[in-house]
Parts: structure tokens; C-alpha cells; sequence
């Protein structure tokens, strides 16, 4: 945890638990993407954290954003940064969204079926696009769905249909999942994307650009390779498959830029067994998956814990938030070791929260409110 | 869909997703309970839509309310209802919001655990407490956690706990789990808790009151039992458990009272397929489970949708939400059945959306807005 954090906690009086970003983290995880990456342009994905902060804090720094909706792109635009640097990144858009984002100078537009092509041309002509490409996801904590993206195959008569509509067939996207661990996913995804730029070259239609979208991990309790060992693997792979003719270059870090700036202070509400026998604790935060712990969800994602009794002996405890549904409970399959001194009242400290935590956040359900928000 | 919803909506100019509650329906569904049960009092459980049209209705109507938070205590208040009317049926309370409730008149509150009993001994002294019951859920559509509630064998000495501590050891409750459909679940649940009154009389303490919880279904797609069904059951139930010297009962209705009075409509962003060979469409709304639909989670409920199309030919479709998340998909491993000459724009109506869908909004992931309502 950042001493300023840990100042700013000293400090605060108000009651309930919230959430603290560190811009000075930011700050650091956006440089280190630019040196490990120094010609591949940052689209930081505004949804991980769309504190307005951070945003302007990435806005002077020269970041460029990556946005779902139009809602994300006023946001950014809000911070002063010019439409050309904004990426309407979701390929699952309003064709009047489409034209209010083409009104707000919006031109870069992704795309995965004729149908969103189709809308483009019509609500933002001339725009580029770049189309999404289904990719396995092999390797990623959280692979993904088949959500986004088209299969490899269609990819090349997507952005045919595009350059007959008259828009700019730009280039490609994929995303190797969330939290990807593994350095040869990009390899592959790398490859692929090659191929594409082959197929289009063979129909006379350059591309341009690969956007090599997100799933650079946070830290949580495993180590992850650090951000330029991803820059020398995903340097290395380009040249392999582009040769000298390298395509300009995006990423875009949610998680991998904000994810490790933020941290949550909780309390504990209740510590309680189910039967006098019982082996296992239940520990109830005032925190839960409704305001803003949603990504532990299946214990997809463990965060680390911290209390002001660690170094005491633990005991196995289910973790659970506060609220009178039997899902918000966080940790139970697997339960998570916390000191046996702790006690009703005590504060704990969740790392590792910057990023997909206040947007996930509901707006009250059981008349809580959404999770607090503060950006230092 | 009532015939007061469809006119609203033909009426309706905003953009954007909305969910539409008739009180009518709220009003006869309420009516229905206190008929089916009318020595029972009702208790609506907040949480599943607190809109303040809702509560008014319900308050005029002489329900009673069961809270989850200081929050919901005073959007009850604030309706005119007095504190005497409210269940503070949260097991996870922070002592000071015990406090602040009891400040506020309320003198009910759920316990499972010594440790809960003895915050509510400090902060509400002399109040009456009801001890919550594991409960196996068996034959509910969503089996409860157990998250809430002791074993039955330690319930009594949480209420004799209560008892020494100054507390009325009022009763006891369970709660069968959501969406239950299985008759037998009170008669199991009902025989636990006479056991438990057996046990307190042999201690010398007479409890007084059965909190039955909730769990009555709304239909969605399959036909469920009638409340009339209900009502008779456990009729038939208390008199086979508790003989002549029948305890007051409460029953704490939520998706029962409001789930069948609401439908959302949404509008259709695109329509793709994922490849040139794929049998399965994607159709894409501009609502998904961040936005109101989170009980979709692991496709739990199936909610019937209806379309200006109905009527024609049919084709699978995965359903999915507008956002750049992989996981906001309803329905795929069962695709849906939509009509083939469903478009881009077509509206659709989802059904029976009145409960948890607005609280689990999230505030505003992907720079969407929260699910908008409105209550007629």
C-alpha cells in the first residue's frame, strides 16, 4: 500500500467502506506501458476506472482512450482531450450513438459483422474501422466469451464491406482475455492478425493498424510477469510476423493501468460460526459483490487482504459481504486464511481495487450506497 | 403486459431501456397474500424494488416491511409508516446502524449468532429478536447459501442468549429459498421451528412468532403454484406442527409482491453471427446483466420475452447485453428462441422484471446509465 493512501486512510472520518487511487501509481503503470511499449500508442480502457481524475491525469500524459459508449466518450472529452484520440472501442453500438460520437469528431470505430459496418457508413462515413477478431484466449484467468469479435476467417469480407462502403478498412483487434498470463498468447493472436493484413493485401486493401486490445494482469496474490517482459515478447512476435513492415500499434491497459493503484478499506460487521462444531468462520464485510467486489464472482479473482492483526495465526474463513443475498458471499469454495484476533469492528484493507470496482458498484441494492470513491 | 403499461410505453418518448411497474398489479398481488394467509402478517421485503410509489402503495395498504439496512428503514419512513411496522431482517448489522434503528422506533431485528445478539443487547436493549434457521432449500430454483442463519441445534441457546441478555426472544425464522416451487419446503421448515419452540418452553421461554420468510415464485416461463396453493399448505402445516397454540407468523414477500407487476423494454442493437457457418445468431440488447438483468447469472431465470415479431418462424439466438464485458451474456448455453425477422431496432419486452432488477443496476458501467424506472 502507497503511504499516501495510508495517510489519506489516517485521515478520513467518514464512515463506510470506499475505495482509494493513487494517481502517482497511475502515473507510473502508464509510463512503464509507454517505455516497454515505445511505438504502440496507450488507449486506456475508460471503463476499468472512469474517475475524472484519472482520466485528466492520463489526458496530460498523452494517453489516448478506449471507449464503450458515448457516455465514456463525453467523459474523456471532458478533460479537454481532443476526438482523435478516442477509440469507440465496443462493437456492439446504436447507430445514433454512432453518429453522436461522429458528431463529437469520433473516427476510429471497431466493428465484427457487416451489420455494425453497415451502421458506420452510414451514421460516421469516411470513418476507419478496424474489425474484432474471436481469439481463445488460452492461457487468461478469465478467458472470454465469443462475445466480441468474428471468427478469422470473416474477418477480411468485414473490412471488404467496409472499403466498399467508403470507410477507411484500418486494421484489426483481438483480446487474449483477461489477466493473461501467458506471453505466447499475443504470439498467437499476433499471427493471426498477420494473416489478415495478407488476405487484404491479396484484395489490394492496405491495413494499417493491429490493436492489440488489453489482459495485461494486476498483481493480486500470484505473481504475473512484469509489463516489459509483455513488451519484449509482444515486440518480438510483431517483427516475426510483420517483417519490417510493421503496423502501427494500440494497446489498451484497464486493469494493467489502474488495477494495482487502488485499495479498499472495509470493516469487519460480523464474525460468526454456523454450528458449534463448525471448523470455518464466516466473516461479513461491510463491502460486498454488489458494491463493488463483483470480479469475485466465481473467486475469479482473489484479492490480497490486509488487517491490522496480520502475523497472528490464521483460521479458514468464508468472506461474505453484507447484504441479505445468499451470492454476495466472496470467498467460500476456497477459504481465505485471517487472523484469529480479528475482531467485529476491525479494519481491513483489499489490494489490488482500482480497477472494475466503483463502476461495477450497484446503485443501492439493500439500500446501501455505491461504493465511495476517493482519487489522490 | 397490463393493458396501463403498454399505453405508458406507446407514450413514452425517452431513449433508452426502462422498466415499467403497475401498481395494480402490486395492489392485487398483495391482496392475494393477505387473502391466502389472513392470519399472517405480510412483511414486503425492500430490497426487491424500493421504489418510493411501491412502499406508499404497500404502507396504505397495511403491509409491513422487511429492511435490509438503516438505508431502507427510513425509505419506509419516509412513507408515513410507523417504526412498529418494520423488521429490521438483516443478520449483518453494524452495531451503530442497530443503534440508529432503534433511534428510529424499530424494535424487530434477525439474529443468528451470540455475537449479533449481544450488539443488539447493547444497542437496542429490551427489543425483540427472531433467530434465523438454516433452511436446506431443497426443491428452490435458487437454493440459498448458507450465508444465513445457525444450525436449528444452536438456535436455542442464541435465544436463550438473547433472553439473559435483556432481549425478548421472540421467534424464529427461515427461509426456503428463492423461486420455490415445492409445497413441502414449509412443512420441513415449520417442523424445525416447532422444535425449537419445544426447546425454549422446556427452557422456560415462550417464543411467540414464526418469520416464514419469502420464496414465493413469480412465473416466469414455467407455471408455478398459486399463492392460494401456498396459503393452504402452510395452513395445513402450522396446524400439523404447532397444534391449537398456533405462534404469530410473518411472511416476507418480495419477488412474490412486485416481481410479476414490472417489464422492462429494451431495444435491439445488432443481430450477428459469429461466422459464415454458424447456426447460432447473436442478438445484442441495450440491457444486460449490469444494468438490470443480473439474475440472468448462470442463466437462473429465464425471463419470456416478447417481440413485435412474435408469431413467426423462430431461430436460437445467444442473448447478450451492450457492454464491453465478456461475461454480460443472459442466455447461451440454452440460446433463446427469437423470431427470424427480428431487427436492429426492434423493440422487445421482457416480462415479469419488476423485482431486483433497478437495485442491481450497476451505477453506470461502460458509461451506460442505470436502468431507468417508473412506477404507474
Amino acid at each position: 500500500m502507497s503511504e499516501r493512501i495510508r495517510d489519506f486512510l489516517r485521515r478520513r472520518d467518514d464512515d463506510g467502506p470506499c475505495v482509494v487511487v493513487d494517481l502517482d501509481i497511475v502515473r507510473d503503470n502508464y509510463e512503464t506501458f509507454a517505455k516497454a511499449l515505445p511505438d504502440t500508442s496507450v488507449y486506456y480502457a475508460v471503463k476499468a476506472n472512469p474517475a475524472p481524475e484519472i482520466l485528466s491525469l492520463l489526458e496530460s500524459l498523452g494517453s489516448s482512450f478506449d471507449c464503450a459508449s458515448v457516455g465514456e466518450i463525453e467523459m474523456v472529452l471532458a478533460t479537454g482531450a481532443s476526438a482523435d484520440r478516442i477509440s469507440y472501442g465496443n462493437t456492439i453500438k446504436k447507430e445514433r450513438d454512432i453518429a453522436k460520437a461522429h458528431a463529437y469528431g469520433v473516427r476510429l470505430f471497431a466493428v465484427d459483422c457487416p451489420e455494425e459496418v453497415e451502421k458506420i457508413a452510414r451514421a460516421a462515413p469516411g470513418s476507419r474501422v478496424f474489425c474484432r477478431v474471436l481469439c481463445d484466449g488460452a492461457g487468461a484467468e478469465w478467458p472470454l466469451s465469443r462475445k466480441f469479435g468474428c471468427d478469422p476467417a470473416m474477418a477480411p469480407d468485414v473490412l471488404e464491406h467496409a472499403h466498399r462502403l467508403g470507410l477507411q478498412a484500418y486494421g484489426v483487434s483481438f483480446h487474449v482475455g483477461s489477466q493473461q498470463a501467458n506471453l505466447q498468447a499475443w504470439d498467437f493472436a499476433l499471427a493471426m492478425a498477420a494473416g489478415v493484413f495478407q488476405e487484404m493485401a491479396v484484395r489490394g486493401i492496405d491495413l494499417k493498424m493491429v490493436n492489440m486490445g488489453g489482459g495485461f494482469p494486476t498483481r493480486y496474490l500470484k505473481d504475473v510477469p512484469g509489463v516489459p517482459s509483455y513488451g519484449a515478447a509482444i515486440f518480438g512476435s510483431l517483427t516475426k510476423h510483420f517483417g519490417n513492415r510493421l503496423p502501427a500499434t494500440i494497446i489498451e491497459p484497464g486493469r494493467g493501468m489502474v488495477g494495482n493503484a487502488g485499495l479498499i478499506e472495509a470493516e469487519v460487521v460480523l464474525i460468526s460460526k454456523k454450528s458449534e462444531q463448525d471448523e470455518v468462520r464466516w466473516v461479513y464485510l461491510d463491502i460486498g459483490k454488489f458494491h463493488g467486489l463483483a470480479e469475485t464472482m466465481d473467486e475469479a479473482i482473489r484479492y490480497p487482504i490486509r488487517t491490522e492483526k496480520d502475523g497472528a495465526e490464521t483460521v479458514p474463513c468464508v468472506l461474505a459481504g453484507p447484504t441479505c443475498d445468499s451470492v454476495d458471499v466472496l470467498y467460500e469454495k476456497t477459504p481465505y486464511p485471517l487472523p484469529v484476533s480479528l475482531s467485529i469492528g476491525d479494519k481491513v484493507l483489499i489490494e489490488a481495487t482500482g480497477a472494475y470496482t466503483t463502476t461495477y458498484s450497484s446503485v443501492g441494492f439493500n439500500g446501501f450506497a455505491p461504493l465511495a470513491s476517493y482519487v489522490i
